[in-house]
């Protein structure tokens, strides 16, 4: 490990995101987006505040940006503006998950042929972030 | 699947984030934080754009939110002011980790002992970015 490798006490490197956040302003509309639309588990709900959806080892949290940045139990974060998350499909589903969001009345707003092979398609959430579907081989990673 | 199950062509549940996206005001300071001080290994950098780094499964993108916004390849996103974001460690190296952080004249803003056991640390990215590192156990998640 670059950093940690030297100092005294070895850390083993990190490798995973555990939490990855976006903001968004309306919670109802981004539980029936996350929760309905692309079939993401809730965890977790606080009105006025945050909406936490479970992955299978990771978590995708939803605040709204004023209410993150005034909180005090916690350091304060909060972004305004669009966002972008890619969640990984298989490269076999991608068709299927365009006609799916189609279905849901979802604009598909970008469909990426990557050089090296891949593709990614591209839409927005009800608050206008930026999401993308894509598989891990455009980066190189296996899947599983 | 709670969304996709519902239609003519049923697609497995999403079970990862493929990529986690941060907004940074300098590439430079980015790099030595992410990449020196938390040791991430670095796969891509465009000056004026963006910074890429992988985990083991998993990308994390640093970009300049001005940069983003204007790019014209592919769909704009960019927003401003703190994020979030938290790193998977294992339980037991969260004191070694706050010992390596301070080695670094990095400051811990908070740490917080979770209710149902498990501990974070929280402390800025030079952007000001939350960055947590935290056990998958505060989440109910196994490590792994």
């Amino acid at each position: 490990m670059a950093g940690a490798g030297t100092d005294d006490t070895p850390l083993r490197p990190l490798e995973r995101v555990l939490e990855t956040v976006l903001y968004v302003d309306d919670l109802d509309a981004a539980e029936r987006f996350y929760g309905g639309i692309l079939g993401l588990q809730r965890v977790s709900r606080r009105d006025g505040l945050f909406l936490f959806f479970r992955l299978r080892r990771q978590m995708l949290l939803l605040f709204l940006p004023e209410a993150a940045a005034e909180n005090r139990a916690l350091p304060p974060h909060g972004a305004r503006g669009p966002g972008h998350v890619c969640f990984e499909i298989p490269e076999a589903e991608l068709d299927g998950w365009r006609a799916h969001l189609e279905r849901h009345g979802i604009a598909v707003e970008h469909l990426q042929n990557w050089p090296g092979g891949g593709r990614s398609l591209y839409f927005r959430d009800p608050a206008g972030n930026s999401v993308e579907l894509a598989p891990a081989s455009i980066w190189g990673l296996g899947e599983g």
